[in-house]
């Protein structure tokens, strides 16, 4: 299995992330949840809570990635429509599901809350799910397939990442090295791709840097064998260091460079 | 032209997004900016550096959307291949353009900087495009069809965003009003889904707020018919000062709330 390349689409459901409203913060934490399991997050779609964009996106993802994860649309308001979606995608109703209600029941009863129709809607579950706990506010999420279906506010969404991470198949680990050049992306541009088109299983990319005094540059390798990408990186900082004598700048600094 | 429906579609482009390495925040300054102009933002996708991810989305989004707008992959090096992959899209070639190579050579000369072929792939523009003009670093953006390719430094991003709004058709500019309030979003749910199914032309959306003492709700009501929007923002208040009255709390402050 370690061997073995785990990929994910993510899927952020919501009006108010299109609209400007609300900031997303769910794609940069889903990514560094990837990142450090090794599972590759391929692609990312924001879609509107509009039933069949849902369908329509969930299943571009799920049939394309070993994972999909979706964020928003399962709190117990009327534009919460992600497992009304989800269902329809898999084919399945949407009955209460009896350890739903019973965790919701628990906090109500703690909190003195009153059993709504509106609250209840977060009980509903595809036949078929496993529940994914919610250890914040207790509406859980739930898992149908490869899909996982977690809430949009980020403190839940990223215990609700942390509490599916040990049931999911991770990839092989992705290592990366940074190179900071104190040059412009286009004096090393070249060099570059030559050293990209040597190292195909090395990823190399390049980042401007804007703000400072100068253009400087991030280069970033990345890779799953350590010793190839420790090899790309020592050409790389040779490349680099030769930028810099052309640009008559001091030589980079082996440590921070 | 005025009232009619302005949509757009946004594809985010680079491996650092997906990595995580990057926290993206084109996508929040673009809705922003939609929003502004009354264009409705409909579907974000982020895609790596792969020329078939980004074509394949990129004509997904153009023939679905009035406008697409792309960030990422328009710089100098390698990885930077949205140019070829729009002209792949379009089926047109991608010359050096003579005027994006002006644009470059007249900053480049001010700046002491080299002419490299590494350089030089940020003039290759597709057949038939318009130049974007870049305030900030000269590399200019292009639009072809629908689409507006932009850079994926935010600030340059932005500077190009402000560049095309005089370009762009602006739809039914899109008005909204906040509504607090001081309970969770269980105990608004039922009321405010009959709300919304008596207005089916204003959007209403809830949005817990977590982290205070207790659960609150903002409750969005957006239309661009504004006597519509204030009618049901009216309800939305008459049932939010209903909920505070059932939860023993003061009525809400109608300047607040």
């Amino acid at each position: 299995m370690a061997d073995e390349t785990v990929t994910a689409g993510l899927l952020v459901i919501g009006d108010e992330i299109l609209s400007g409203r609300t900031k997303d913060v769910n794609i940069a934490a889903t990514a560094e949840f990837c990142t450090d399991l090794g599972i590759e997050l391929r692609e990312v779609r924001v879609v509107p809570d509009v039933t069949d964009e849902i369908v329509g996106a969930l299943d571009a993802l799920r049939h394309k990635f070993t994972y999909v994860f979706t964020t928003g649309g399962i709190g117990p308001t009327h534009d919460d429509i992600t497992a009304d979606a989800v269902a329809k995608a898999f084919g399945v109703a949407l009955p209460i599901n009896p350890e739903a209600r019973a965790m919701l029941e628990t906090r109500w009863k703690s909190a003195g809350t009153e059993v709504t129709a509106a609250r209840l809607r977060m009980a509903r579950i595809p036949e078929g799910a496993d529940l994914i706990v919610n250890s914040v506010s207790a509406a859980p999420g739930f898992r149908i397939g490869n899909v996982h279906v977690m809430a949009g506010v980020p403190i839940i969404m990223k215990a609700m990442l942390e509490a599916i991470a040990p049931t999911l198949r991770t990839g092989r680990k992705v290592h990366s090295i940074t190179v900071k050049a104190g040059v412009g992306e286009g004096a090393v541009g070249d060099a570059l791709g030559e050293i990209q088109s040597r190292y195909p299983e090395v990823r190399l990319g390049s980042y401007p840097q804007m703000g400072g005094d100068r253009p400087t540059t991030e280069l970033v390798l990345r890779a799953t064998d350590e010793a190839l990408l420790a090899e790309a990186a020592r050409e790389v900082r040779a490349m680099v260091a030769a930028a810099h004598e052309r640009a008559g700048l001091p030589a980079p600094d082996a440590e921070v460079y």
